[in-house]
């Protein structure tokens, strides 16, 4: 990585964000196409002096985590229909002197699943969880993929109806929810084709439990986890050994960065040099 | 140069600054020195919204540049003496949620001295010019050497006239000026120790000019010259050619560079590969 003059940055906001992977990963596609950026983080307390200063300081793009993604909101020029009905931006675009929101971590989910060959056209899929990651997904596929249901189930009973209540009318295939119990979950996994994980059961340090098991899954069936630490997550080896084809966290994690490239470049992304890094700094 | 999620930012703020060198010279030294440092360049308009920035990425050190060493200065908690007095800021420290301003060009062209194995204490000094870059070198030399003497050569004779007042008041040593003509540039070369160019007569693409011949020039003299656009300047080759001690600008440029360094990390700085760094980039 070579800075000069005429070097371009690009950032993740966020606190804490000491062990974000996303320099390496950003920095490494940068260099593996040879563009004149870079790619820094900053553990951010003040974000109106921060997005005052990607405009000042003419940021190519930013990165937004935890704890800013819907607080940043205010601060851009434009925020796209879906991060606006996600509630929340997780990457924004610096052009022509505006910053532009979106939101990248339900196409993550969408292109992990594109990428590995099939899509999410037709499928009946169950949602679990209904915080910012479920949301996310949830009005991603709303507006991306023609599925043939949704079903959302919950922990958090107002969360998950007002979830299933706005997805309702974005969405143009039908969206019901229910509480999250284990008859519920047994029994809506059932009837699905497909499961995406968006809670933090069995994130690491807690990563003996799921909220399913082999016997609640079909081999015709996809599972996917937005937990990446660690890798292989409890319910992925539940799904793995019942027979379904699963995508990691690891996965979604990658493409939504893949995407956050492709925007701030205009390029295709360098898709294997990211999985490499990404995969080497969770060894 | 590897940026992870703990690195911390350095840059240099102006307009343009598409041909620093700083970013090759600063990132160099990080990278010797095994710093998690980084620097880049960032052209700013909305100065503010800069130091904003700044403050808000907690970004560890700013270089300054033109045309905001005056400005700048409003947007920062303290400025130390030297700095106020020169009236500009190229150098600011962010620490403990402060911003502290200072100004490393007279300290360059002191050091770059220095470093030679000689100093200027007792010398009569002669400063050409009266603009940003005198105003440094002569404040830095009335704070930090014990000259005999100090006249100041320039053409604007209201700034020149400011400068020697000011001056005056602040150094131990004596100070007066006249206004720069062929007469006065031969009269005062001659009855100086050594000479401080700080116009940029001689810069390119103007490389033919100089203020002073090798025959108003002794052998026991010193001739700096600011310029390092040739590194070899006119004056230069004149003084050379006179037997004179030479210090380049790019000397200056370096130790500035140099200091900035050692303040904003706290060691010694790796001279040697900062000083391969530049000649490199002007080769």
């Amino acid at each position: 990585l070579k800075i000069d003059g005429k070097t371009r940055l690009c950032a993740v906001l966020g606190n804490p964000v000491e062990h974000s992977l996303s320099p390496a990963l950003h920095n490494a596609a940068f260099e593996a196409e040879g563009l004149n950026l870079c790619y820094a983080a900053f553990r951010v307390e003040d974000l109106a002096g921060a997005l005052a200063g990607a405009r000042a300081l003419n940021l190519l793009g930013l990165s937004v985590t935890i704890p800013h993604k819907v607080a940043v909101m205010q601060y851009l020029d434009e925020v796209d229909e879906t991060a606006s009905r996600i509630g929340s931006v997780n990457t924004v675009i610096h052009r022509d002197g505006k910053l532009y929101g979106t939101n990248s971590d339900g196409m993550g989910a969408l292109r992990a699943r594109r990428e590995s060959g099939a899509g999410l056209e037709g499928a009946r899929v169950l949602v679990l969880g209904s915080g910012g990651a479920a949301r996310a997904v949830a009005f991603t596929l709303g507006k991306e993929a023609a599925l043939k249901e949704m079903v959302l189930l919950g922990v958090l009973e107002h969360e998950c109806a007002a979830l299933c209540e706005s997805l309702s009318r974005a969405a143009a295939f039908p969206v019901r929810w229910e509480p999250m119990n284990p008859e519920t979950l047994k029994r809506n996994a059932a009837a699905s084709d497909g499961v995406i994980h968006c809670t933090p059961v069995g994130m690491h340090p807690n990563t003996g439990e799921s909220l399913l098991a082999r016997g609640d899954l079909r081999p015709e069936q996809f599972v996917f986890d937005i937990v990446y630490t660690p890798r292989r997550t409890r319910l992925l080896q539940e799904a793995e050994a019942a027979g379904c084809r699963t995508v990691q966290g690891v996965e979604m994690f990658l493409y939504q960065a893949v995407f956050q490239f492709e925007l701030w470049t205009g390029r295709k992304a360098p898709v294997e040099v990211m999985r490499r890094v990404v995969m080497a700094c969770l060894a």
